[in-house]
């Protein structure tokens, strides 16, 4: 244990998951680690679950995404969510936010960590954190996220550490840990490339705030993904298709520029479709690393990837930590708040692939709910889509079996408004949005991406729509 | 006329109005000056306008943003424009777009510029462009506004000039031009304070470039902004209040954060709420600098102001031009892409007060629509709101004598979404949506904004959609 918290202090305050549960008073908030199942709390978590069987407890909640099991899922069952932001994929927590038993704050994730030093979300009483180990001085070495953890750390009144020695202390220098000041007084954020490093490998703690250090060896609960279905893959081959048409146009320069991707099957798929670019040495500025950038790294596809989580599969993650000499050197894990920073995408032009639930025939993006229904949330995909060189959504034109067009009349919630949207990608082709308008955007999606069954549907909105009249010619 | 063009190369190339309408080519994509009805080419469209009584032409138009009736309204009239971007606020090209006689793409302000470079919007054949004077090096002396002009003039084949005597000379130096290296070359915009001066008072130009300079006197036709009613009054004295609670809460610093306003009636009742604040040495970092906020930098109040344009009425004109020595010390214009950019509006914490057409109850935000029907388009109101330090939209809560409510179950068209809405303020009260969820919201707003002969309906709309569930309870 000693070669894990090298700090005296800290060495003192180790404690049992039980023991540090127990200070966790009724009405706390508590803001974890954790972006996506990587590098969240469990042990305390689990604990403090259990011991909600016993009594009354409630939290607010605050993590940096969705988190694993352990904490949204268990803390869901035992009834102590009461409010949680900014991002969550827990099938639990879904039904009780759905059922209005749980207060969900859907936010843009490069928003969370400022307004919290703002103090627009009020004052955080615990922070609850994993790490991988502690320096002597006190620093934290992260695990396989970082997330909002420094502003969190920073503002919290008291912090719990969970040391996770299921993760390697390998990990200490793959962090790049940057708080920037508030207004007035910030300063540009002086990233350039998507490989610079600006910051600490750690993260500076105060030991006096520290309550508890517990020990673990739960490991991050990130499940397989999926192989790509014949959709997704009709995605990528499109994708990689526009992207050379556009360079070729020079519309993107010679050797393209950085890329962002979603999370998941789909953007699975997308990111095989790089490869299909047949280029080499590009680079990834993003959310998460998950398996298939691995393997984009490997065939040389991508020469470096910056993110704020490695959400790798079990397989994902053996093949890292056996490669993880060669990773170190082409993997950068930053705060969601820089990651995701507005400034940093426009100034080096990413490219931005996200996957929308549903879109309508003027283009606007519906990346969140199922009628009134909350499925994860925005999550980074504003950030990203509204500061991107190109933006662009995907999505497989129909779902359950054909049963549900993805291309609707009229978009059950908008996130991403057709003022932030240049270009829809499904397995049925490409509809270009840049400098269309609306009654010209109708006819280009239709016939672009519009699945052929619910393709005369469609048009017959748009006939209907046009006789109303109007620059957006809804149909009531 | 010779101290108004001091290159001897473009003395050869003056000529008259009529004469360089007749170089436009039928098809042709012209791209002018003019934000607001300030700075935009005047006599050269008039003849354009003329020249097409006798022939069928068409062009696609791109300005800065709104421009005045010489422009948009005398082309409209005449039928020449096909293609529209970025913004407008004429009353028969409205008509034109609304009939889908003119596709109009409404794009946020400060992509405009970035998106020609990029070569997203095609190739621009011409620039039409109204200044105040040319140096004897070639170099442009703009006039009251900067709007998309540096990048017209670096993308666009050929120039056309119009001097226009009736700005005064001694505009020189108010004006601020950089425009940013693309990406991957893109460097930080080095803004800390808006009173930060970065780029050249001149813009740069290519005198082969230039097919014509002609000579107009014709006015920038600003019309007089009506004095604010009861309800303006009353959102600007709800705002004020607010921001001192907030900054006494310690959400704001102590010296207040620059301030960001919308235009017209409603903007001119926050500007007036400004004075309220019994703040001195503020600052302004905007797209627009209108009577109002002169009357803010002679009480003191603000000490500096950052815009594109000066949307200034006859008397706004004469009293900032008799005082103009003063004047000068204290307002940038800069190119739009500047005013308007996310970068620098995050770094400085722009507090941002934008105008809504209506909200609905779980705070989307129509800036845009009226039903089906385009009204101005979003203009700046995306920039700021999404990236502003707090994000606050207003509105009246009843337009037309009392028969319609601004908040709405469901918003006609969503410009600014959930995500991005941090506090509405109308003359009821004020609704800070700062995490509280969408079934938090209905009620905050109802309770605080709704007018009370609205009030009631609202409540049972709210009643019935929290039968049907959802984390988002939409009523059908």
């Amino acid at each position: 244990m000693s070669n894990r918290v090298g700090n005296a202090e800290l060495q003192g305050k180790i404690t049992t998951a039980e023991q540090a549960a127990a200070m966790v008073e009724d009405g706390m908030t508590v803001a974890t680690s954790g972006f996506t199942p990587a590098g969240y709390p469990k042990a305390i978590p689990l604990a403090l679950a259990k011991r909600a069987e016993r009594e009354e407890l409630t939290i607010d909640l605050f993590t940096g995404a969705s988190v694993g099991q352990e904490l949204d899922g268990e803390l869901t069952k035992a009834g102590i969510i009461r409010r949680r932001i900014p991002y969550q994929a827990n099938r639990e927590l879904q039904a009780a936010i759905n059922k209005g038993n749980v207060n969900f704050i859907d936010l843009h994730l490069s928003h969370m960590a400022q307004m919290i030093r703002y103090g627009f979300l009020g004052k955080i009483d615990l922070a609850i954190i994993e790490a991988a180990g502690i320096t002597q001085q006190g620093e934290l070495i992260l695990s396989t996220s970082v997330g909002n953890t420094p502003t969190f750390i920073q503002a919290a009144e008291r912090v719990m550490i969970e040391i996770n020695t299921s993760q390697p202390l390998e990990l200490e220098g793959i962090h790049d840990i940057y708080i920037p000041f508030d207004p007035p007084n910030r300063e540009p954020i002086p990233i350039m490339k998507p490989q610079d490093r600006i910051g600490s490998p750690y993260v500076t703690l105060n030991p006096g705030k520290v309550s508890a250090v517990v020990f673990t060896d739960i490991v991050d609960k990130v499940p397989p993904f999926p192989e790509p279905d014949e959709a997704c893959k009709g995605i990528g081959t499109h994708l990689a298709e526009f992207l050379k048409e556009e360079k070729k146009a020079g519309r993107i320069p010679e050797n393209y520029l950085p890329f962002q991707s979603g999370v998941g099957t789909v953007a699975n798929g997308v990111l095989q479709g790089l490869q299909g670019l047949g280029a080499e040495g590009l680079s990834f500025f993003s959310e998460v690393i998950q398996d298939s950038v691995l393997s984009l790294i490997d065939a040389n596809v991508l020469a470096f990837a910056s993110g704020t989580s490695l959400t790798l599969s079990p397989r994902g993650t053996e093949h890292f930590y056996r490669n993880l000499h060669n990773y170190r050197q082409k993997i950068i894990l930053r705060p969601q708040e820089i990651s995701n920073n507005p400034e940093v995408i426009r100034r080096l032009g990413v490219i931005s692939v996200n996957t929308a639930v549903e879109v309508d025939i003027f283009g606007n993006v519906n990346s969140t709910h199922v009628g009134s229904r909350m499925l994860n949330g925005i999550g980074g995909s504003g950030d990203f889509a509204r500061n991107a060189y190109l933006t662009i959504f995907v999505t497989p034109s129909v779902l359950r079996g054909g049963q549900i067009s993805c291309l609707v009349p009229r978009v059950s919630h908008v996130d991403h408004t057709e003022h932030d949207v240049d270009v829809i990608i499904t397995e049925q082709g490409v509809a270009d949005l840049r400098g269309l308008a609306p009654r010209e955007r109708t006819h280009t999606l239709v016939e672009n991406c519009c699945h052929p069954d619910f393709r005369l549907q469609l048009k017959e909105k748009i006939v209907q729509g046009e006789k109303q009249g109007g620059h957006t010619p809804y149909i009531k």
